[in-house]
């Protein structure tokens, strides 16, 4: 079995700038050129976009703006996790033996269409994220006793650890108080408890074992992948866990040979705090009903194992590029190259990437 | 290595009817369970969707309306060739061991998005597929003595072959005068020179080697794919090759040992007559230059080898259908199931599935 490995990556910073989709795909694709050992356009076999954006044949597109001319190259939509999507899918064509490198380039404008869930009008009219999640919010609170303080402090954590971020789009520290004081936007969620819709961009180069180490001394691995699509109406009737998460992650346990425990870093999909929380607990990090106090643990120790570049709610939240960025963060910290952000002797990352009220999970295991 | 294989497909009537592209989509993905033997909603391991329509999330949506919750899914597009991209990218999770089972269904609406060329702002105004046609064929001529007459064949080829297929949106047969008196659409090319955007959808489902005899006694097997991307600024300063197409070709018979003389039967992009000749030399099934008169021989002798189910031109096309429904077309042959279309002793099959300008080009290799 061919490995595929992480060779290299590139953020942009997140903004609330009004950029074509073209010009932010580029924006990340450029540093990847510029900053692999190496890499001439002629190596790249693949190129994928994931974006939510109505442009069309955007990874051709891309690949004339950048010199290359590949043999694999389409878009990849899934709303809020095509990114992840998008990487298992080059990943797969790696395995496969069809590609040796690819290049997965991540974008999406500040007024992108999938921000709105067009998906739900066979029911009713929660059309936008937070009513899912205030719904998520209010059974894990009647189940599990969680506070609206202990969500606040899940905001606090990341952006706090955002602060170190230099891509995030507003680095800037929030207190407890601040989080509890942010205006209610449904009667469980507060305006902080919100990841931010940004525009913004990201990058990743994968290889094939036998290329890796032309292009990197340090490759990160993907040696376990998950993935698992449910929908509203096969939910067992808990809104309290998220069954997309708990299969995706078996998966990629398994195929990674590790436990929960022997994780050291985490990128999570925290589209809103009380995600956080079902995250952990459906990933096996921490037991059903204890990510809420394990969240003040972090915050408190100053932890930086879960969301250390400040999760969506520090960074924002630009769709397609999302587990694009994840990924580039978790390679990063395992690279040891992640600065400030540097989470100590980190072995095992894991990247966990979300879609459309939890009904899509994907998560990838790395290692160095 | 695994091998994988077409175990099942279903194509919609194309129509020019005003359906909800989640109604197309169910409507090619609910026959491959009425008619799959053995098949259940839980062997589905993969759900790709291949449009150019806006809406988003439409993976999960056909999944959830079909009572699949696969591992994989998502949408992906790349113009007029998204449909053999899915396929080729769903054969690449089940090659990795990633899936073994996967359904690919592609749909696109009337006023499909993906018909007007709006990546090309950036060389001019050419944003209709037909300026580059004809520009294709004012070279041709030039450069062949190729002649309208000539084309005009290629349309009542397509046009004959598709009175024997009930999918196809006008199943009509036009004389080579009724070709040669349609419209002027420019100076190159006729209106019966192209082909008829319409809805429809398709959908195949791919099995691995392990599971292809549990579903099907006839499983026709995916040999050989080329993909390759190439952009207007790319080409060669020589408008009457396709490179995309000579490239993705050569990838594809490298891969499954074969030589273009042994293709028993082929699905070709027709968007317009003069790709047709364009793609058969780039394919090597006839040498520059030799495509016009091959097409004569054809319609004169009746073969159906190329495009039996009539093409592009003579079926109609649904962008992000029509690739899929390529590949249904030669699995059908190749299971000898065609009926009236079926071309004798068909063994090597071949796809070729094209994008914006001739940019970019699919092709598969498929035996029983």
């Amino acid at each position: 079995m061919n490995r595929v490995a992480v060779v290299s990556h590139s953020t942009t910073k997140f903004s609330l700038e009004d950029i074509p989709v073209e010009g932010l795909l580029v924006s990340a694709a450029r540093p990847i050129f510029e900053n692999t050992r190496n890499l001439s356009q002629n190596d790249v076999d693949v190129v994928l976009v994931s974006t939510n954006d109505n442009k069309k044949y955007l990874s051709a597109i891309v690949s004339e703006l950048t010199g290359i001319s590949p043999k694999i190259s389409h878009s990849v939509e899934s709303l809020c996790n095509s990114g992840a999507n998008a990487v298992i899918s080059a990943y797969s064509y790696i395995q496969a033996g069809l590609a040796d490198v690819a290049l997965v380039v991540g974008a999406e404008r500040l007024d992108s269409p999938g921000q709105v869930l067009e998906w739900d009008v066979s029911r009713g009219e929660l059309k936008h994220p937070i009513f899912w999640a205030s719904m998520f919010a209010k059974a894990h609170k009647r189940k599990f006793g969680t506070t609206d303080e202990q969500l606040a402090y899940v905001s606090a954590k990341n952006h706090k650890n955002a602060k170190d971020n230099p891509n995030a789009y507003q680095p800037k520290e929030f207190s407890i108080n601040d989080v509890m004081n942010s205006k209610k936007v449904t009667d469980d969620l507060r305006l902080l408890d919100c990841s931010r819709p940004c525009a913004g961009s990201a990058a990743v180069l994968l290889a094939s074992e036998r290329e890796a180490k032309k292009f990197s001394d340090t490759p990160v691995w993907i040696s376990g992948v998950g993935q698992k699509t449910t929908s509203a109406s096969f939910t067992k009737n808990d809104l309290t866990s998220i069954q997309s998460t708990v299969d995706a992650a078996e998966q990629a346990y398994r195929m990674a040979g590790i436990e929960p425990a022997q994780i050291d870093v985490a990128e999570v999909h925290d589209a809103f705090t009380i995600c956080e929380l079902m995250i952990l607990e459906g990933l096996g990090i921490v037991p059903a009903g204890k990510a809420a106090n394990y969240a003040i643990d972090l915050y408190n120790t100053g932890s930086r194992k879960i969301n250390p570049r400040g999760g969506l709610i520090g960074s924002g939240h630009p769709l397609g590029a999302t587990g694009i960025a994840q990924i580039a963060e978790i390679a990063c910290q395992l690279e040891g190259g992640a600065l400030r952000r540097q989470v100590n002797s980190a072995g095992i990352g894991l990247v966990h990437n979300m879609s459309a009220a939890a009904t899509s999970s994907s998560v990838l295991v790395m290692n160095p």
